[in-house]
């Protein structure tokens, strides 16, 4: 009976490691990113002066971590760009957020129980990229585990990693925070799967990698579904990690990710970063907007 | 009769395209390039207290085009470097624009009727090097319709696409502006350019590439040389433009390009772009520099 | 007799030329590097916030030479990554000057006599790396001697020439001034160390290979330690500089280059360049920070 379930357990999770993404989650991908590029201070104006820019920072959101990999293991950053059909399905994504007639499209997809539905479906293409990234890394350099943590890493955050230099194609600068010194849950998850993926390729993690897949995936579609409908941006790592911290790092200990910030001397800008903002506040934002 | 005019055309058209860049052409475009950054409020003082970035900022400018286009690609983006004929001609137009005694070589090419000549030998080179990069991604990628777009609207605009890097490189910053959010004349004609060769490259458009490069050409040039002449940056797109903006985008009608630049939030900086200030202001300011 | 010295010269030069770097020189190269990332503002209370933010800058500290060369010459940029204990080894060092109870390990080094004794075996390791990024560029370029300079400057400069980026990636942006604009003095020998180890490598120069990495090696080390024993950063090169920058490009006679800074327009920040700061006033700042 307990050898059924885990047979059944491993087929499955082969199965769910071998489906293809394309088109249904890479569309689900696209519409969430390009969602959180609408909740963005600005981002509809750009629309209307420059829809050049607009697209441009649109196809940072889809397929910033295909080019951050690419550039971070010596390939062209354009080469995901070959793929025509992504590329217009994400451009048809764009268009119908920023331009559909009476923002019908957006408030489809920006209506609570689809967009949940969404954003699960986005944690799986999150995942898989982490996984895809990992095991590319480890083709090219054996034994290079960091180089797999960082590629890995790159594949999962996406456009977050490089959100300065995206804000400023929009003609927006805060140079006092990034993605790195106030990491967001999607990036330090991210950060722990590439890990966890690249101890997994190196056979220092004793289980299957489709395995891994289904548990993380689990993990993130479950964290990022429920913190979506709660409107909120805490961590499930912070207990955790507040207590790694103090050990090693010597920071106060019971400071939450908030108490750092006011803390710092820099003037934090009071929008953090683009998926720690409330749903409600975002949403004023860009009904004002237009 | 007839055949014989189309035979003429294209033999005219296959001769022209046909034509080598260096010395002649190439050394038009570096005198209007590096006289296009002596013109960039700043760049005098630069070029006496630090030579080595003003001779990084007037090689940028004069060979911007191929290091976007190399990073594009994946290639060293120093590779076009190992022309040291082409970097010591650029070299030695630098050195003479900026330190000739009594200001002499400046004074020449920039005397109006010399100025237009060199000015449409530089869109000569402009219209190759787009077809050019249009060429090269397609060998790359066959079916890259985007990346062709992408690497030709590189080839074609150059500096222009990085000017926030390269003004950061003589200690200006001026994050609420950027070539793709305010487009000018030679970065909108590059675009458009490169959807053209992109189109022919894919056999989409029933026109020999010879005959393109000798109409875009051109055309490039007598627009140049009449904004030039006139000291006008308006752009022979305006029109279409605004309309088609107006149906796709939803941009207010009949809204020009200044207009967008009024309505805008950012405090948008006096001067926009290198090649959108009148000839008259540029001068007294490069004057009043010396 | 004659010969013999000259024979034991040259037996000298070649097995200090041969010498292996890790791991003793390279661990003296990493302590020093990230004991200047202890000493700008700002970077501790970094370590404290923001661990990845601060392991990631003592990477770019340790490893910026190799990572802007994998840059230049189209690798990837993380290509060095793959040795893991040389990542390790950085990654131990970094810990300890952090984040070591009592501060026992940053007292250590930074105490004078220790740290000369680093400073010295920190400009072995430059002097290398400048020699093997030019010969690498060399191997790539055969004739490209620009390349080959270029390559050799920015390994021997390494982290000084990202610092923009480095410090945006802690949360602080200085965009009026940057390496190219004020050098200082290892960034000022690398790129006169460049220059001569590509005029060797094309056999412009009379001189071995190892003859010039030793004298370039003693050169750099006796500079940069009666520099640090003295808290001064005035230039060797300085008085040369001045007459030649004079004829060649009219710069202001005698003017040193504080007085370049005080004439510049732009609002310079008090604390110049990491390297230029006097050790006092460095350490009452890392002290107060703790």
């Amino acid at each position: 009976m307990d050898v059924l379930t885990v047979l059944n357990l491993g087929d499955i999770a082969q199965a769910f490691s071998k489906m293809g993404m394309f088109p249904v989650f890479d569309l689900a991908y696209y519409i969430v990113s390009i969602l959180y590029l609408k909740y963005e201070p600005g981002s509809v104006e750009v629309s209307r002066r420059s829809p050049v820019a607009s697209w441009l920072c649109a196809m940072l959101y889809c397929f910033g971590s295909y080019i951050l990999a690419d550039i971070m293991l010596g390939h062209s950053p354009v080469d995901y760009f070959q793929h025509n059909s992504h590329i217009l399905l994400a451009s048809a994504v764009w268009y119908l957020i920023f331009y559909c007639p009476l923002n019908l499209f957006y408030k489809c997809v920006a209506f609570l129980p689809v967009k949940l539905v969404l954003v699960a479906l986005k944690e799986v293409v999150r995942t898989r990229k982490i996984a895809a990234g990992v095991h590319h890394a480890h083709h090219a350099y054996h034994h290079g585990l960091f180089i797999m943590v960082i590629v890995g890493y790159v594949k999962g955050s996406g456009v977050a990693l490089m959100s300065n230099f995206e804000q400023l194609l929009r003609g927006v600068w805060r140079p006092e925070t990034n993605e790195i010194l106030n990491m967001s849950f999607p990036t330090k998850a991210s950060l722990y799967g590439a890990i966890l993926f690249a101890l997994q390729e190196a056979h220092w993690l004793p289980v299957s990698k489709s395995v891994l897949i289904l548990a993380f995936t689990l993990f993130m579609a479950t964290s990022k579904v429920v913190m979506t409908a709660r409107h909120s941006h805490g961590s499930p790592f912070a207990l955790v990690e507040s207590w790694v911290c103090h050990l090693l790092f010597g920071s106060p200990l019971g400071a939450s990710e908030d108490d750092h910030h006011h803390a710092s001397a820099a003037p934090a800008s009071p929008l953090k970063t683009k998926e720690e903002l409330s749903e409600g506040a975002r949403k004023r934002k860009v009904k004002k907007a237009e």
